[in-house]
């Protein structure tokens, strides 16, 4: 009934009371044939979609578990960057500057640390570091975003990849902080003016 | 698979493409449970929700074609909201200064007019009027948003209406205009002035 | 120098710290001529500038102590507006649908009262009040912004005004309160659905 | 009088009419010795405040035409920061982490150039550089806001420094571009991804 379905809209990313009401107000205007795909897209969606057993991605499988991305023989495998999210990952797609690998860590790591390896894929991803012969990953690219959380899940992984940095002889590098497209100086914060002084080139 | 259905979730009133793939995003991170839930609760929408025969709100229905507030004996049959939609309805409601009868038009009326019926239940209501007796309706307020759109539906709900004015002997009213809470009188409109002080009392 | 100039600035009415700094970089790089109209300006405003002695707005005085909207045979002095301030009267003057007179209370009585005739022109209102003769003036219309402030300094008015009402025989309005130009009934609170059903009309 | 100061103060960097008007009806209910302080300090500003000239940012002066940055012993003279205008330098000396001396341009460069000279201090840039020595200067930064006024700029001044270059023996570098304080990866337009990507380390 129409409070229900607002509650589950409710717990949608960015929606509130209202918002939801609106939803199930505009659903009932809708025609059968809409709420039926609606309906029917969302109980597939996770049988047409799967998550890429090597980079942990949703991707559309047509058949085996391997994401295009990491299949393709002209992904850079030497590079790996560890992306929180899905929509991260789109995003830096979108900007077509980097082709190595992706691995999508699902989650910040929490600040206070608890229980981690089942809030973010940590694991899986020691698991991968474990089967590298040396040589073969010469960079890992840090790709989080610029706040509290981020910075924490930064530092975290960091930690938790020095064993392997030497045993397999890769980099860690994290994206570049400094003025984004549109910063104006005069209202750059400090931490931001520091960055783009000592990025500077 | 994710395209199609953020296809669907962009039709959704205020979602733009990037939110509706993030809506994809979550679902796919949900439960299969939530999932399941939120499914049925689409596609059986109408099956459990009805369309009251009289107001034409929509209501979750026990049994019968006639809502809650359309059969109980204190709602005050002599006075007639007409209002755009549900959520207006749900927002007057909460207010409980209003005690008689509503009348859900589903939209507003297209300012170039072309096939209003099929955009408005307006041959519903005249029909509502034509079986009225006179004396039954003492007041027919109209509820439209102060807008271009809300300002044309009541002039066209005025029209089409008056031929009943005087058989059946009511009424028609549009809620006061005025300064609304918070408004500071520095700021207002010449409109809302004009009206401010008409309305003063 | 720089600072002392911020610090002043600082005080204008929506000026923060940046801002304020802002305006004296603006003017350091101004021509001396503009700085000297300004500076002049400044220091000659109350000068040039007087202060109505009939309905206490300030106004550009060729000779005389009384402005121009107080002097004028076609203004209506059977009716009179009381507002808080000088920018509420040049919106309400824009709105060009009022034609009484006016008064200026110089602000918003202090909701914990204390000192109230320091605040406001209350005083300067009582003693046109007592040299009135009865039927001179038919109706006091009270113009105030609708937030606490203003709810306050409305019932404040009423109650210092009700003992002229009967002598003198005049009503004392409010400002129409009800939906505003650009209100959406689905967004309004209870208290403006509430008025804009009472001035239904 | 009221509208020829609204006027000026309607030239104020951020202040459209309605708030200019503001400000004088603020200053009608100021007191005169408020008034006076203003009015002095505006016409005595450039009086008190004096132009380096090494660097061309506004300072306060008790004697000399060198401000106390320039003068300082501490400060990195080998290193030289270009900066569009007095509040960019008043940020970045917040930062607390450059050691160099500064350059005020006075502008940004006009995208069609025309009378460039007289829009930025190039030519007292030029002056400058004309009478180093070899070896004095190791890095001129350019520190612009990342917008196309900034861009523009930036090439400029490279394209003027550049013969100079060699003969001096400098290397000119810019902000770093990247991530700024706050910035989610997910939201990043494609340059800023480009460039964090480039100056990840």
């Amino acid at each position: 009934n129409i409070d229900k379905l607002a509650q589950l809209f409710k717990e949608f990313p960015g929606i509130g009371e209202r918002q939801a009401k609106r939803f199930v107000y505009f659903l009932l205007n809708k025609n059968p044939a809409y709420l039926g795909l609606l309906s029917d897209g969302i109980v597939n969606l996770k049988n047409e979609i799967q998550q890429c057993s090597s980079c942990f991605r949703y991707f559309q499988s047509k058949n085996g578990t391997i994401c295009d991305v990491c299949t393709n023989p002209k992904t850079d495998s030497s590079l790996l960057m560890i992306l929180e999210k899905d929509s991260d990952f789109e995003n830096v797609r979108r900007a077509k500057v980097y082709t190595g690998k992706y691995f999508i860590l699902g989650g910040t790591v929490p600040i206070v640390e608890k229980d981690t390896p089942r809030r973010v894929r940590i694991n899986e991803l020691l698991t991968q570091m474990k089967n590298k012969t040396p040589g073969e990953l010469k960079e890992v690219v840090l790709a989080f975003s610029m706040n509290p959380h981020g910075d924490h899940t930064d530092t975290y992984i960091r930690e938790q990849l020095s064993p392997f940095m030497q045993k397999l002889g890769f980099k860690i590098t994290s994206l570049g902080r400094g003025l984004s497209t549109g910063t104006e100086l005069e209202y750059s914060d400090n931490e931001t003016i520091k960055n783009a002084l000592k990025n500077r080139q």
